[in-house]
């Protein structure tokens, strides 16, 4: 089935906002859903619709896989506190890294990610709550990259010939599948969300993952997590699109303490794009990119190397994985 | 024993010269010398002083070992004979690429390379020859890296411990091992070498085999040695200490043609720099690097992705490998 787009150009958020409270009530009924909430802006906008439909008929769980950002999970179910959502700190970190384990090809460390999300953890959370339904932040872009066979999006089932309810037991709602990124942005900021989430950048489904080049270990998320926060850092003011690093699994000579070091190299992407379906590595001051790679050097702790991506999506993507 | 360097403000070229000839005469006596010219500076040079020493009862050979830029060799021969100097192309590209199976580890791909050049190929040469001298370009900075234990350059053994004729049934006579890069090409100057050698980037002793990360095998040295081509070609203006390229053994997720294609990965390097024991990458403007990223995506087969290395010397090295 042939999803139409709702472009930025004929959004009327007020109106897709009053649309979809009202389609969620009817779908949900007087059941139960639950929202997954990763703290990025497609996942923050459907918990605040199904709240603003269910109340308290909306149970809210943030899982921490292990694989986000440095203090992901307690800031983001902070903020949530602060807008009136309850949200549930699922502790998963060991069941992510025991499916993880011994995977080096990226679609198979995607699909172990899907796995353990869909059918282990909430496959879990939907039966303990006794919801029949899953609130998603699907959007447009991930419906066609994985149509396309660019890359399996980990929320996409129904265009793949899964049928969710037979998969994992629970049926899924998309309440932004008609929308791409910059329109969901412009429902968040019509939903008053605060600026943190509706100006977010995008965070890929299998989280860190993403940005680990081959098999995926604590000590490497840990690794690329370090040099995640300090691109972000770095690079927070530039309002690029989207900036990221990378842990390879190569390793490269190098110098520590004037003694050869066979160490760890760092990729640093930068994008400028509208809609991440083609993107541009964003023109960084040198001093900028110097500075970056002088900080990873110095304070992550095994890395000898750092680059920069100059290529251009497509052949790219945006993420390594 | 340590060496005592003659500074490049210190270096009278023409005496050197002098000096150099009259010692190599003295050395080699009425004897054979073999010279195993790569077309770099320092082994042209030393080609010349040892063709102006000994005429004929020098042997200059170039090893092909298949690890080289594109049509270097030929290259190499051709502007030699021009100088007067007749140079023997040795075929030994199954020899290094046999000895190379298998091995990921930088140090042993040195090591193999180094053991098929001077046991195997210049061994049996020099054996047929009935020399009894191998001349050398070793430099200061190779002495000083491989001391250091940075990086085992293939043509540094006293230093080491290790006798060559013990070793390999000759001895090594090193005229510029008091010397450094700037100083050599100084001398190379004063001897009337072309701009073409004098001005000749480094290249390092084990060749591309220090631009492949992982196995080396005969289809990733194409592929480096296009990637290099490229590189070449969009920097030779920039008069920049050393450019290169790299090609990853990692695969990162790309696009071809509107599908999935988990590809390869290219770095390029640009050093600035006086005597490669520090550096720093080079102010490429972002044009020039998006144009080579472009070239090589398109070009090089299997490559959808390209970094620009922003690391400086140290902690970093020159070479990845």
């Amino acid at each position: 089935m042939k999803i139409e787009e709702i472009r930025l150009e004929e959004l009327n958020p007020k109106k897709f906002i009053e649309g979809k409270i009202q389609e969620i009530s009817s779908v949900i009924g007087n059941g139960l859903a639950i929202s997954a909430l990763s703290g990025g802006v497609d996942s923050s906008v459907v918990t605040i619709l199904g709240h603003k439909a269910l109340g308290n008929r909306l149970k809210t769980y943030f899982i921490d896989n292990g694989l986000m950002g440095e203090n992901e999970p307690e800031r983001v179910v902070l903020l949530f506190k602060e807008l009136g959502v309850n949200v549930e700190l699922v502790d998963a970190k060991e069941q992510f890294f025991d499916a993880l384990k011994g995977i080096t090809d990226p679609e198979e460390k995607r699909e172990a990610i899907t796995q353990t999300f869909y059918r282990h953890v909430l496959g879990r959370l939907v039966k303990d709550s006794g919801a029949k339904f899953l609130l998603q932040g699907t959007i447009l872009t991930d419906v066609d990259e994985t149509v396309a066979g660019i890359k399996r999006q980990h929320n996409v089932f129904e265009q793949l010939g899964i049928d969710p309810e037979q998969a994992f037991g629970y049926k899924i709602v998309e309440p932004l599948i008609q929308l791409r990124k910059p329109a969901v942005r412009e429902v968040a900021k019509t939903l008053d969300l605060p600026e943190e989430i509706y100006k977010r950048m995008p965070f890929p489904g299998p989280a860190l993952v993403a940005r680990v080049i081959g098999e995926v270990t604590l000590e490497k998320i840990e690794t690329v997590r370090k040099a995640t926060k300090i691109v972000e850092e770095g690079l927070h003011d530039t309002e690029a699109f989207q900036y990221l690093a990378i842990l390879h699994a190569d390793k490269v000579t190098g110098i520590k303490e004037g003694k050869r070091d066979y160490g760890l190299q760092i990729e640093i992407r930068c994008w400028d794009s509208k809609d991440a379906i083609t993107g541009s590595p964003t023109r960084l001051p040198h001093d900028t990119l110097y500075k970056l790679a002088e900080r990873i050097t110095t304070e992550v702790s095994g890395v000898v190397s750092v680059t920069y991506n100059i290529t251009k999506k497509p052949p790219s993507t945006i993420e390594a994985v």
